[in-house]
């Protein structure tokens, strides 16, 4: 059987991706999918349409909501959730150096880097939390930085954003399924499994 | 055992208040809660923060995104959908009637009004949709239409709007429980009944 490939678009800001990026590969491991890792920005997305921050920022009850909404699913999954002092973080180091790592690295870095975001409220635009992240799972962190800013990654990333956008994506989390369906919000993996027909 | 109420805010023009509306009866008394009904106008609250329409039209991706997602609910739950023609309807009509219904027969006509609107793609602003409705439910349309237009009525409906906007209500469907925790979303009625705990 092949397995099927959902695509896991996501903005290290993101709550919501945060949320599923600690139960994605779990989730997958139990329907057989595979899981493609897509960080983008959501910033340019954000500004394409008119807008200057995060809707959580830009619509105060809509922020209010969500970190409310946040601590109660966390509660529930029998998660810590800290909201870090500056919100929306900048994502851009974070975002490069998950494509930096590769394949083999990019799922336990990425979960890592939300974990020390969300769940410790470290501000994960500064390089020595991003450090700490990439030492923890035994890569070199002086090597991936130095490859992080390497013309290719930063065109990766870029094409990143543009796909997303291309594809139609205003938000993350967001899951592609193989013939194209979006799915966005944690709330939807679930679906978005399940219409993968793994 | 004092049963839990727990209120149902929406506004006639919204897609997923309409997945909420026609679901909402079996699952509170499968948990043995009430339900109470707060038809309210999301354009004052929209407008306050300097929306001019519905997200679904200022933001295309995401306006096309919820017409696909509302789709694969709606079939996921044996209904049809129909997307009608004027997206959002002019809802106010319909949410003066629904207050002028009494507590009797506010659920059945509101049921019956989104049903028109998103399972016919009727246009819920046009008077012979709504007689239609009420006729349906054994009301008399006439009168029911001429005490719609009474200013307690007009006052009960700006006092809906006003409360939902001080409660920190953005979108709808939102569901209050009586401890005043606020659920955003057609995919938070479960929660928001379990919250509860009728």
């Amino acid at each position: 059987m092949r397995r099927s490939v959902i695509e896991f678009w996501f903005d290290f800001a993101s709550t919501y991706s945060w949320l599923s990026a600690v139960r994605i590969e779990a989730l997958a491991q139990a329907s057989d999918c595979a899981i493609s890792w897509r960080p983008f920005l959501l910033g340019p997305i954000f500004k394409a349409q008119g807008w200057t921050s995060s809707p959580f920022n830009l619509y105060p009850a809509k922020g209010r909501y969500m970190v409310r909404d946040i601590s109660r699913i966390a509660t529930a999954r029998q998660r810590a959730f800290v909201m870090p002092d500056a919100f929306p973080a900048n994502s851009l180091a974070a975002a490069r150096l998950a494509l930096a790592v590769g394949d083999d690295d990019i799922a336990a870095f990425t979960r890592r880097v939300f974990e020390a975001q969300f769940e410790s409220g470290a501000d994960i635009s500064q390089r020595p939390v991003l450090e700490a992240v990439l030492q923890s799972i035994g890569l070199d962190a002086v090597a991936i930085f130095a490859a992080s800013e390497a013309a290719a990654v930063k065109d990766a990333l870029r094409g990143n954003t543009a796909k997303a956008q291309s594809l139609g994506i205003f938000g993350a989390p967001t899951f592609v399924t193989a013939d194209g369906e979006l799915f966005w919000g944690d709330d939807r993996l679930e679906q978005a499994i399940a219409w993968a027909r793994c």
